[in-house]
């Protein structure tokens, strides 16, 4: 039989702590040459049709495959997103057009054993555990040890689990958020307080979320700058993906850790054959050129070498790997909880002999 | 609700000539760039343990979008596949491991509009009627317009949908079919040569089944080449993949083309951190500079000029774009059939707004 689990399924097995240790599993055999992983790639289509600003359909795939879990995993998604313009920044967004106002985004399981495939989950609440929980093991590296206030721009979905992850890798006293909304940045404050146990303070700019911390997170969906250079101080850990990342801020970084996120995006209507490649802010960081956090989870690097140094983490693109080390987990404790329904795996495979 | 179709469903609505339709509307809307085209993604592990020669577990995909069918398509298969030496030559296979002695190959369909998944259906029909397919037009835009006489290499699975697809476009008086098992080829000159009203004679030797053809096609899983030089005559077109061929066959080309094929594959342990891309006979050809199938289809560059002249056509990889404009139509027809099983599609969306 194969399972179709729901995001509440995974929500309800999956805690940040197991995806951060099936994370780092991950990132150890990816270290060691013992997993295999397949670039990001984004197939777009525009929908010029469509009333909202630069709508287009967007086919996504990844692969990872990670032999300690038994899995290969694909996630895929197929969504027709939009960049409306929100408080003066563009934003990327789905738009919710499947049946019941939904989208689709999956993450498909298949057997390293036999092919067969074993799950079909929803990538929403993996996709968030997995981004925050790659922060939260980017933080425990390469923060300081005693590192205990943390300043957190955004207070959306992502940035709950970013918060969780960094929870776990270190102790925090205070944490203070801003984002654009007041009611939202109270709401995330009183809720997500109360949730993690953790003294949550909403405050006014995002001046005023980095000053006097020990670790800067942004979890928005900016699609420009919003940590310039005077957010960034001695000691700081900061997580946060280019985009958001002014090039003054970045050059004040002695370490910066990526993780292996090449992708390849293809255009209907590019230049060239294949079209052309996603086209990116200039930046003085090249990101294929960073080291990656793989090896200095491995000890294969050093991130930090002093207190008083900047290092920082962004984490570009998923990597299939994580799908499959993370989705393994959540396949495995939610068969001993007998969730999910299924569906006969014959429906999928096939005797023709090719 | 989402249709899960069987290899039995696809074979019982798409004839060839349909399928050879939609793959010649799919190339034209990728030769006018109203179309996208993934390129081919393989992720392989090597799987040491087991006792067949080289075998690995493979994890493909390619995503084809195509405005026109209203569908993305992926086809993806999680397979383990061997090296044997049959006849003394490399061949590439598949084990059939999943339940049932089978393997798992999906084409996976997706709406445009709201990004729903639409459909599950097997690749094994529609990879054969795909690849027939795509000869067949080769051959309808190349060989010469009298042609009537056709060599045939190979007596398998592969074998019968070239001859389909060729006895579409042309007009064929006379089949010579060779393949290193006189039962298999006596057995396909008798059973194909009755399916498809044709006149399939049996011969002793690849060299007879290429003297005095008009077309010479290759459908074999041969991993060198078995088309030499000498077979390759005036006036010939000659349907094959690449590793078929010898470098003085492919010399002796006056044009050769191709389609948009490129691939990357990705090994566990190889060179690089990305792995190392797979490793190719050294060619004379450079695939990548050949001209396109659909340029021809769509009048952009003539092929052939004069009776006399040798053309070829090696497809290399499928194209995402090429399951979309044929799984749009076996969709469509099953649909009107009532074909198929059901699932729920809420199984697949979610409402989580990430």
């Amino acid at each position: 039989m194969t399972l179709v689990l729901s995001n509440e399924d995974v929500e309800s097995v999956l805690t940040m702590k197991i995806c951060m240790e099936a994370l780092e599993e991950a990132y150890r055999e990816e270290a060691e040459g013992r997993a295999v992983n397949q670039l990001r790639y984004d197939t777009r289509m525009p929908l010029p049709e469509r009333a909202e600003r630069m709508a287009h359909y967007e086919f996504k795939t990844m692969v990872g495959i990670v032999p300690k879990a038994g899995v290969a995993a694909l996630r895929m998604s197929s969504t027709v997103n939009h960049r409306p313009i929100v408080h003066g920044m563009e934003r990327s967004e789905r738009l919710y057009l499947a049946p019941g106002n939904t989208t689709v985004g999956l993450i498909q399981l298949y057997s390293l054993e036999t092919g067969e495939p074993l799950a079909f989950m929803p990538d929403g609440v993996l996709q968030g555990m997995r981004v925050g929980g790659t922060y939260g093991l980017a933080l425990k590296y390469l923060a300081r040890e005693n590192a205990a206030t943390l300043g957190l721009l955004g207070s959306g979905w992502q940035a709950r689990f970013q918060l969780a992850a960094a929870g776990i890798a270190r102790k925090l006293k205070l944490v203070k958020v801003y984002s654009p909304t007041r009611e939202h940045r109270e709401r995330f404050a009183r809720e997500v307080g109360a949730e993690l146990g953790l003294d949550i303070r909403p405050v006014e700019s995002a001046a005023e979320a980095a000053t006097d911390v020990d670790i800067l997170v942004a979890a928005t969906n900016a699609k420009e700058p919003i940590i310039t250079g005077e957010f960034v101080r001695k000691g700081m850990h900061v997580s946060a993906v280019q985009s958001e990342l002014s090039d003054q801020a970045l050059a004040k970084a002695d370490f910066i850790a990526a993780h292996s996120s090449k992708r390849y995006v293809i255009y209907m209507g590019g230049e060239g054959q294949y079209g052309k490649l996603s086209p990116h802010r200039p930046s003085m960081v090249e990101h294929e050129k960073l080291p990656l956090l793989e090896d200095v989870i491995a000890g294969k690097i050093k991130g930090r070498n002093r207190d008083d140094e900047i290092t920082m983490f962004h984490s570009g693109s998923g990597m299939g790997l994580q799908f499959a080390a993370v989705g393994a987990r959540v396949l495995k404790l939610a068969k001993k909880r007998g969730l999910g329904k299924e569906i006969p795996t014959e429906w999928f495979t096939q005797t023709l002999h090719t």
